[in-house]
């Protein structure tokens, strides 16, 4: 048998595709999607996608740039017979598909505008699913006998179902150390122990999660969601597909969600709430397939509709609750179609809401679509303590340009999402409800480097946690709802001492202001936990006016000194930023310095001191990092959920609690 | 009663001491240590040191700077009668003991020396114990009625034995994000998903503990051992003492250790192994009471012969075994009197070893000293992928200038350390061990920021651990050994990408030179597990010349772009330091720039970009980090330290499966 000698990749200057990839996921010059080692839970659905490759030029190239259009697929299950895909799945065999693509191979290539465009014969089948646990060998047969093999693993089903209903909670960008110094900032400790501490630290499992895409070791959300629902890495940007190499990215192969699985085999209900534009990848990922996660009007038409591109895939008529942020994709001209979807999601039976007073109106026992501004919700800073900041932002919902000054925060949507949740199931058969919530501006505010912001969510989301049990208590649903904590990704952060803020202000210069910082023991105790002006030793506790888990003050003499790894140029006096989110970088105009990229916003912190960045300068906010996450969970299953494993083990986790794993196809009538 | 009102000690310019502070853990000017929420294993031991303070300067001026000497002290358990201390413990009270002390209560005051001058009026009473569990009120009256309270709870005893030996490793500043990027290294990745993984990841049990100090959010190793091995928080540079106010280092409120409550009610054997110069923190904690943990002489002698001071304490009469580095403090001039402990160790029957070949050879059934290095021992990197940098470092254990060629690693010392205890236990009653093994380079190189020898070093530890199951198991220990992994505290640490090191080295301005970072998509997969120049896509496992669980290449083109978020001012090109451990700054003599502190390098990564440090100038090195750390435990009671906790957790985890606590006094003869 031929097989392409991997040698042969490497070529002297080693431009062997680690970061310039000619598509992840596929080494080889014949591709499998489903790749190999990829797992599914009985019977969730999949596509299959297969592609041939034919570098036309630089060090992969092969065939003269004519890719093989016989290749041929076969399939065998725990070493039994190779069957053809088509006898195997009783599908027909689809037409060949022909494109071309391009790609760098290196930084020194791309600089020098010298891409490998490679031709592509392809062909895709949709819509199956492997319903016999066991090992399956997927083979592609292409170039005369050269072989790329997948092989495919089926989860027994847990046969049982522990819980009723699930609430997965995102933290996005949460990063454990930054539930440390939410802690910190949150709670007060007398003597090295703490009096009162976070939700996250009380829940009944603990876990932590690997959270490296399928051919990066840092993920996007997108990426990482599509992880966590489905249990299947893919790549940057994708939602709940593998990226194929087409231009078209809804025709990339698909794999089902949990939202998905629950509603088509328990008859569930689904709710998503975020503080993001609901588009945004984390609660997209609940029911959008698509390769590029900016595909909002498609996305936004997912949540009343499920996939309506032209493939054949599992029927989904709609959320029950969706509640955030992302008007502007609700009515032309950036909606689908430009149809009016706040018209349409009222033609089914939602009741609208705009904001935080129509939200507590609203009745119950209906569908429930709540979108309280234009692009992100307001973060918990602004909305809470400094309130100035939500006006003038022109974000009204209904997109008339006014602004929106009365929205609901984090915990006000989910516990509505929960009742209207629970009352609804209750009353269609009680099969139980799944529900997404996600704290999303602690990743946008750890983006822009704003510390203070990113842990006011973050202190936000424990908040909200803690009233989830107490309104399950109250809805008698908590002995029936699993509850999962988690988040997709980190950010490169930590608290490393406490800052002066006064004499970091008034030194003059920028050596003299770094001593203002307080390292070992000089970082002292958490200023934040008592007012403003007293002893932090004082062994009484204080309550804040935004109550007891939340900080005191924002504003102490002694303010944390944090920071990431990760930044662009940048400037510090590690005082809260008043005046609305920060912006550390920007690309400056009319100064002196070359405007090849980002430099220190002149206007952010000008009494602070400046780190030149450590990212490339085309970037002006922070960015991912490698970091596992962490797991908290409480309720049935919750047990499952300790230990260290990948981000695709929240989702058969999911899976198993619900009893998602079938061994023959259910779709139940709704 | 009169208190001082707290509100009096804030003034105008908020000189409230955060974090310059009069005395830590003592918030009024009548200190009581232990001071309030302490907790104790029944019978475990301690010193009561009671203050009274009187500044005579300052914001918090009293009496004319006259401290009371007339104070009282009570105790009563569970609401019970007040008695006085001398009639609860039936002690005779000491003789009173004055001096004073200055500090700074703000960096304005430091920067003008304008210090404050506190005169002390003070009482000790030594080696006490508690044995009812249960909650106890200490009262501390002075001037003329003010009241310093302290609540001291007793727990519960264990009752039962869960582990006969228990291992105790401690990876020195293992944050959790380092233990992620380490796997990343170590471990290849297809699709997504681990063929293998670190031996951490399969432990039974994970837990994250809270590594605060008592009296500031960042603790220092001598502070986190202490937390670690007592179950009581302390200060930066305390090690098993409460840091009082006197100049004396050794006459500091002492608690008892879990390796001399071990040897005391157990009658087991203690074993010790560093990396570091074995009179470092981490060690040191096993069995030294100190205000200063730069109190070497003192430490080596209790290795060997317990506290020696002038105060009664736990009788200790030395460790089984003992390994590390450190040699200077064993021999004159720079050993305790001068004394030479290779003899004196010698003397006690010890076998004294100084190298690789010796250690292997050593009688097993013998105590063993074994040291290796003067400082601390080469990294795992330069012993094993860079052998040449341990060569001329003139660090030979004899003291005598040559070098140290020979040196073993940590899994070699740590598993003959297994053997020897195992056996000499069980010539001995079979009572069981305890082990503290420390991966010390962890901390030291991250302190340096050179993060492939801190990987390196991690990696290490990891492979240490699966080895010593395998050892437990040869020597049939395994089911009654409990195995705990944990750190004493983090560094803000992360990985954000990779780096084409190639094109970094090749751009020429600072500003090209970030363009060569690849973030998120281009991160890519890890160049560490496939051989250089070949494609990191390859499905195949390679395993390099350090085994398995260790990089295939420690110079990939693409390197991880990792970073801390504390620095000094460094330059970063990514690229392994094979010259030696990394010096990132230096205070620069004869350059242009002012001598004011630490600057760059100029001999560290010339090719790389600068950032100018985070941190205050005097600062040469990172320094530690907020962030929780993670526990990583099995064997008979690890189900334990499942869960948050904090850092005291571990102690009294580790007291309840040796069964520590004890309700009446209890001393075996050795």
């Amino acid at each position: 048998m031929l097989r392409i000698s991997l040698a042969a990749l490497a070529v002297a200057s080693c431009a062997c595709a680690q970061t310039f990839q000619r598509l992840g996921t596929c080494p080889k010059l014949g591709c499998v999607f489903p790749p190999d080692r990829t797992t599914f839970v009985p019977g969730q659905a999949f596509d299959i996608r297969l592609e041939v490759h034919a570098p036309t030029n630089g060090s992969e190239a092969y065939a003269n740039g004519v890719p093989d259009e016989t290749f041929t697929f076969t399939i065998c299950k725990d070493g039994g017979a190779e069957k053809s895909v088509t006898e195997f799945f009783k599908v027909d065999d689809p037409k060949l598909e022909k494109w071309n693509f391009t790609y760098f191979e290196d930084l020194f290539a791309q600089q020098a505008d010298t891409p490998v465009t490679v031709n592509v014969a392809a062909k895709a089948y949709r819509h199956l699913a492997l319903y016999e646990p066991g090992n399956y060998t997927a083979k592609l047969t292409y170039y005369d006998g050269t072989v790329t093999e997948a092989l495919w693993k089926v989860r027994e089903p847990s046969y049982k179902r522990k819980a009723k209903n699930v609430i997965l909670f995102i933290g996005d960008g949460m990063a454990p150390t930054m539930v440390t110094a939410a802690r910190l900032l949150g709670h007060k400790s007398v003597n090295g122990e703490y009096l009162t501490t976070l939700q996250l630290d009380e829940m009944e499992a603990l876990g932590l999660q690997r959270t490296h895409s399928i051919d990066s070791f840092i993920t996007d959300s997108a990426n990482s969601a599509t992880a966590l629902y489905t249990g299947k890495k893919s790549s940057v940007n994708a939602l709940n597909v593998y990226a194929d190499s087409s231009p078209d990215p809804f025709d990339d192969p698909k794999f089902e969600t949990f939202a998905e699985m629950f509603y088509r085999i328990q008859g569930g209900k689904v709710g998503i709430v975020s503080k993001a534009y609901i588009a945004d990848a984390t609660p997209a990922a609940m029911t959008a397939h698509t390769r590029r996660r900016a595909d909002y009007p498609e996305i936004i038409d997912s949540f009343l509709n499920g996939v309506t591109a032209n493939y054949s895939w599992t029927e989904f008529k709609g959320v029950d609750v969706l509640m955030g942020g992302g008007a502007e994709n609700f009515q032309a001209p950036e909606s689908f179609k430009n149809q009016d979807y706040y018209e349409l999601f009222a033609d089914r039976g939602y009741s609208v809401v705009y904001d935080k007073d129509e939200l507590e109106g609203a009745d119950s026992s209906k569908k429930l679509l709540g979108i309280f501004t234009t692009g992100n919700m307001d973060k918990w800073l602004d909305q809470k303590v400094y309130p100035q900041n939500t006006v003038g932002n022109e974000n009204s919902p209904k997109n008339d340009g006014t602004d929106a000054p009365n929205q609901p925060d984090l915990k006000q949507m989910t516990l509505k999402a929960i009742e209207v949740l629970s009352k609804r199931a209750k009353a269609d058969g009680d099969k139980g409800f799944v529900l997404m919530s996600e704290a999303a501006s602690i990743d946008k505010m750890m983006h822009v480097l704003d510390y203070d912001r990113a842990l006011g969510e973050l202190l936000e989301l424990d908040d909200t946690v803690r009233a989830t049990f107490q309104k399950l208590k109250d809805l008698g649903e908590l002995e029936d709802t699993l509850v999962v904590v988690t988040a997709d990704h980190g950010h490169g952060f930590d608290v490393f001492g406490s800052a002066d803020t006064m004499y970091l202000a008034s030194a003059d210069t920028p050596r003299a202001k770094r001593t203002a910082v307080g390292v070992y023991e000089q970082s002292g105790l958490s200023g934040y936990q008592v007012r403003q002006g007293t002893n932090p030793k004082n062994n009484t506790r204080v309550i804040g006016p935004q109550g007891p888990g939340f900080p005191v003050t924002w504003e102490p003499r002694y303010a944390i000194a944090a920071g990431t790894v990760a930044f662009p140029d940048k400037r510090e006096n590690y005082t809260v930023h008043t005046q609305g989110p920060r912006v550390p970088a920007d690309e400056i105009e009319g100064l002196d310095a070359p405007t090849d990229g980002n430099y220190v916003n002149p206007e952010d912190a000008p009494n602070g001191y400046i780190s030149n960045g450590t990212l490339p300068v085309d970037q002006s906010q922070g960015v991912h990092s490698l970091t596992d996450v962490g797991v908290y969970a409480s309720g049935p299953g919750s047990e499952m959920f300790r230990g260290v494993y990948d981000s695709t083990g929240i989702f058969f986790r999911i899976a198993d609690a619900l009893n998602l794993g079938r061994t023959e196809n259910v779709t139940v009538k709704h």
